[in-house]
């Protein structure tokens, strides 16, 4: 191949390619992107603090009091910011959050308040807890709002 | 082109079209890729956190007392997580910080204590603050901390 027929063939391939594994999705505007980007952040740092909870109350790590309470403590404070990720103009993009999180803004509002409530109460829980016993109860409820939010407003 | 040749050329070309686009860097483990995220995802709220009052601190956007508060606080909060994402595993890979975070930790570390202290500072500034006067030097500070990090620990 020569290498003028390969710089013709390379951007047209490339999109194909692109399209072909579903890496190019309906991409918003600049704005609209960088929101996604700071949403996904957010839940990013979630994720990171609530595993290893989950680890612990699942009995697949053991049980450590520091960490559980500083984990505890940063997916509480995160659930404060993630109701500001989710703008109007985030929604069309490379997203996985449904257009029901706007057009059904108050069940999704409901939503995420108990996601605050529930992770409140477990960083709450964590302050004194010397056992995965004092926190189990909270971690389960906590584990049961991100699904409940998941389950009707992220898509696959 | 017929299918059997494009199905031939689609993997040998994307392959070479990400290296020449520079997609494609060194890629780590699973692991070390995880932690990056997290790393950059941790970095992404602050810096979402972080613009907003650089621009009110310019006199680009008026002063929001409250955002300004909130931001502040949530930057300072964000500080205390930002250590714990570089850990060793996160050294090779799809990232900006530079071997040295590693090799040079004593003054990494008094870099992010620093950056701790000036955005725990800027927080507390900020909780009183009516005027953007009331937050300047402390907002620079915090930028000043930022950038000495970032001026040698982080890659263009």
């Amino acid at each position: 191949m020569s290498i003028s027929l390969w710089k013709k063939w390379v951007p047209a391939v490339a999109g194909a390619v692109m399209l072909a594994s579903g890496i190019a999705q309906a991409q918003g505007s600049k704005e609209a992107e960088a929101a996604i980007k700071y949403r996904q952040s957010t839940y990013n740092v979630i994720y990171n603090n609530f595993g290893p909870l989950g680890a612990m109350a699942s009995g697949k790590a053991p049980f450590d009091a520091a960490v559980f309470k500083r984990n505890a403590a940063r997916v509480a404070f995160m659930s404060s910011i993630a109701p500001d990720t989710f703008p109007e103009v985030s929604k069309t993009g490379n997203t996985k959050a449904k257009p029901e999180i706007w057009s059904n803004k108050a069940e999704f509002d409901k939503l995420m308040k108990d996601f605050q409530d529930k992770s409140g109460a477990l960083a709450s829980a964590a302050q004194k807890a010397t056992s995965v016993d004092d926190v189990k109860a909270a971690f389960g409820a906590t584990g049961a709002s991100c699904k409940a939010c998941h389950d009707k407003f992220k898509a696959e």
